[in-house]
């Protein structure tokens, strides 16, 4: 795939066949002639996407080797899989045209998820390729997912997906979420917004599709994935009943599932947590309930004035997800919707049961993550992942911004990327981004782009404040391409090299002002990165000469810094 | 001048003939036939600007009826006020056409500050138009300014400002940074920029101006601002000596000064904390000095091996500003320029420096807030605004930012907005914003825009998190007009209601789908608002009915909550 910068290149770390692929930032050398190293950055873009075939099935190999899968023929495909147009019509649209891989699951009396091997001493090619890719050791690792405290969405039947870590002691990551809605796109948009949304820096997609297509669209995506697919299963669910909440059942509902394990969805959303007492509760809230799975869930429960079919049915969920390694996503259907909502009885009451359905699934070795809130004001962002990292004894936290303030649509990546940072510097280890078209209308290819990299940038400063090993490298290695005014570096060093420079040029777009040793905030005459550079030159020199000489060379010095227009011309076509 | 949405109106709290400026927003009534209270929003964009004429001179009588004031015929206007080209031309270009009023000054033995008013006990009329624009008792006021806790940017040369007050007991302010430099754009782009940034919401505007027609384009702009403004006077010093910073003087600085305080300026940043034995603290840092003032006396004070005239006339600097009522802005010169550099030795041996300024300024009874950082990773975030209040003895605190990230020139607006909204929640008073330029060039029109409503988000969701009284009534309202989805309400409350309607429009572009109770991101079926609302409904009746016959009800119900697409369209045309 093209890289997004020239000096960007595909690179692997490859210790015992890992073959890690990483981004490599190449650098120019500094005016002082000292090289400066490459920089490896974190790469989520795959090898990228084959609409023909697919991508390659990289895990295969090690899944197969562990000898506790076994292939078997499958739940058959119905056209109702496809939604009611599919139905009408007698075929799916577009369906897949690669190859179609006869689904694993695990061997009778067998778990194979990634927490199950940590638990019982295994280090997996999973594990080891992430100790790589995060630059950790494996142990920790592996003890992470053992204690629960992280997780490696990793479906059997996803062998195409490169292994990730979720988890506070690695680095943030961030989730897009894509799909397509009764009211516009079509799969080729949402596979092509997937392999946008990795190549900027998702860690995770979600396919939150609700419309027509829905398994078409979705095998599209989990063969042209790179990085793990989540999805919510309730909407799916919810279509082959006609949309008629009440009319769901646990049998559809695992059909789904199942459905969707069997395609390779690693992690699925589960609002098991809206129990029917909790549901008087939104009552009287400013915005309700604002979850859609939370809300159908809730139409659920009042309409048989019951518990859900999620929670009745929640042990045998786990088997299932046992089989396939399929991490829960508990879903926080009573999510604030609102400021004036956060952090209120309806939140935390469920946030309670998500917690015991957290040991629940750990009582099967399934991995769990646990999601939090949506809109929550900044002086309670801290408390809901230090009550969710209490209760849910370390599980991963995996919240939506939160936005901390509801006066700016149109800007809500921005309201909830304040949010997002402060709750992943206090431990949240995933953050699914929010696009400036929150609230308003749905993503485009630029929504995503920019979503994706707010979002990257909030992850980024809660891994620098967190100190994770590392994490500053890129940073410093942009101040000193700032510091000595190399631009083409500044620009690859840029989560977004195309507008940095975009940017540049607006102001200053003849080349000759890339090497010039000044910029156009402050002209030549002014540059304060030059008249620091004097500085340490002259404290450089300092030590083998006297002060009161220093200063004298110092004003011979400063009417050379300070430059007339003619002599700044000169500066740019010479800038030694 | 235009209002940015149709339902936004100039409104006036008019008690004892104050006419403090608000905008109204008006709302529909909620679908139960509630009247929704039009809600008040905090106005900087003042009457507009009159290019012809320059707006009136509002606070011009409260000054004369202090009786301690005096009209004086003033420094006389040279060429060299306006740089080099002007002398060479022989004329200042675009001279101002509009009235010049003759300059002020407080008369022999006097101090005319706000501070020295309210030390002695007096209320001020700007601080009544404070205390009802700020919603607050005018006592919060005057005491806080009293103490050094809050300043009233207001120079009695700036009659035609609007009075607002910068301290944590108050509103978050913002300030929107405009300019012309040696690179690019004329005084007409600088109005305009100056009008189009109060109008989205800037509290105060700099004038950082450093090409030519320095005192010409501040004439255009002191005679049409709204708002406070403030100037780095140093800049338009250097420009008097050619641009050679070792041959800045005493005289020609304080030349400046009054140049600028006889026009009205109402805060001067002055960087009188750079120490000698500070300069060397910098030579290892990775990006040195990045504040032009600070390289320019950093400069200095190594060209003549002493300390800066700042420092050494701080005095006298002190007893001009309390002439005209000119706030100091100590100016962090050895700010730190990258996350690498926060919190060291050099930024906070000046932060030392400047809280012993405090200390002098307020000796006379001249206002004074501190400026500060920049770039600061977000673990250190909070203990910058800690230790300034601290040390400073309570001044207001001014930060750039913080970015918490180097990594992403173009998107700087938001890796500050998230460090500026921390330590906005902490105890800064204002804000300066960053536009998506930062590091590349200079901001265009969209880009003031961009900046200004970043910072609006940062500061508000500041207020919101401290708790400020009534701080949360837009977003309470919004969230009402979501539940109830009141469109054209959303968009007027928003910060920014062109953007918002234009994405809503981009997705579902016609007149029904505003007044629709969906929207485009889960469409007519899922929508969980709806739900919400249904369960409302639901738990407002089973007060009087038993849960077996609600929940039957609720089947029947639900079948109309989810609703096929024909049923979908009938809705968009009867929303009833």
């Amino acid at each position: 795939m093209d890289e997004i910068h020239p000096q960007h290149q595909l690179h692997h770390l490859d210790e015992g066949g890992l073959r890690v692929p990483v981004t490599a930032i190449s650098l120019a050398d500094s005016p002082d002639g000292t090289q400066n190293a490459d920089v490896h950055v974190y790469r989520t873009a795959g090898p990228g996407s084959d609409p023909t075939d697919g991508l390659a099935p990289r895990r295969a190999e090690w899944i197969a080797a562990r000898e506790d899968v076994e292939e078997y023929a499958g739940r058959e495909r119905q056209l109702a899989d496809d939604g009611r147009s599919a139905v009408r019509r007698g075929e799916a649209s577009a369906a897949w045209r690669g190859a179609r891989r006869t689904p694993l699951r695990a061997r009778e009396g067998r778990r194979v998820t990634q927490m199950h091997y940590a638990r019982n001493g295994i280090t997996t090619p999973e594990m080891e390729f992430i100790a790589l890719r995060e630059n950790v050791d494996v142990e920790l690792v592996r003890s992470e997912i053992a204690a629960g405290r992280a997780i490696i969405p990793a479906n059997i039947n996803h062998p195409e997906s490169e292994p990730m870590i979720i988890g506070r002691r690695f680095l943030t990551k961030v989730n897009a979420n894509i799909g397509n809605s009764a009211i516009t796109s079509s799969i080729a948009e949402e596979v092509e917004k997937l392999t946008w949304a990795t190549r900027w820096g998702a860690d995770t997609v979600m396919d939150l599709s609700t419309g027509d297509d829905i398994h078409t669209t979705r095998e599209w995506i989990m063969r042209n994935a790179p990085v793990p697919i989540g999805t919510v299963p309730i909407y799916q669910a919810l279509e082959k009943v006609n949309g008629e909440a009440h009319k769901l059942t646990w049998e559809i509902f695992r059909d789904t599932v199942i459905e969707q394990a069997e395609q390779g969805v690693d992690y699925m959303t589960i609002h098991a947590g809206v129990l029917l007492r909790y549901v008087p509760l939104t009552a009287n809230r400013v915005t309700g309930i604002v979850s859609r799975g939370g809300s159908i869930m809730a139409g659920w429960c009042l309409a048989h004035h019951r518990e859900s079919f999620l929670y009745e049915h929640f042990d045998e969920l786990c088997e299932i997800f046992a089989q396939y390694d399929v991490a829960f996503s508990l879903g926080d259907g009573l999510r604030p919707g609102s400021v004036a909502d956060a952090n209120d009885e309806a939140q935390l009451s469920e946030l309670r049961t998500l917690a015991e359905l957290t040991e629940r699934a750990w009582a099967y070795d399934v991995q769990v993550m646990v999601e939090g809130p949506g809109h929550v004001p900044l002086d309670l962002v801290e408390e809901n992942v230090r009550l969710q990292q209490e209760w849910c004894h370390g599980a991963p936290f995996y919240t939506l911004g939160p936005l901390v303030t509801d006066i700016a649509p149109g800007y809500d990546h921005i309201t909830s990327a304040i949010g997002a940072a402060v709750i992943a510097q206090h431990g949240t280890a995933m953050l699914c981004y929010v696009t400036p078209k929150e609230h308003l209308g749905l993503p485009n290819r630029d929504d995503v782009k920019t979503g994706v990299i707010t979002y990257k940038i909030a992850a980024h400063a809660a891994d620098v404040a967190k100190g994770h090993p590392g994490a500053r490298v890129r940073d410093d290695a942009m101040s000193k391409a700032r510091f000595e005014f190399r631009w083409h570096d500044q620009f690859a060093l840029a989560l977004d090299p195309e507008t940095a420079m975009a940017y540049h040029d607006e102001t200053l777009p003849a080349e000759p002002a890339k090497t010039a040793h000044f910029c156009s905030m402050c002209g030549p005459k002014f540059c304060s990165m030059r008249i620091s550079q004097d500085i340490r030159d002259a404290y450089a020199d300092e030590m083998r000469e006297g002060m009161d000489q220093k200063s004298k060379q110092f004003v011979e010095f400063g009417a050379r810094v300070y430059l007339d227009e003619s002599q700044a011309a000169d500066l740019v076509s010479d800038p030694a």
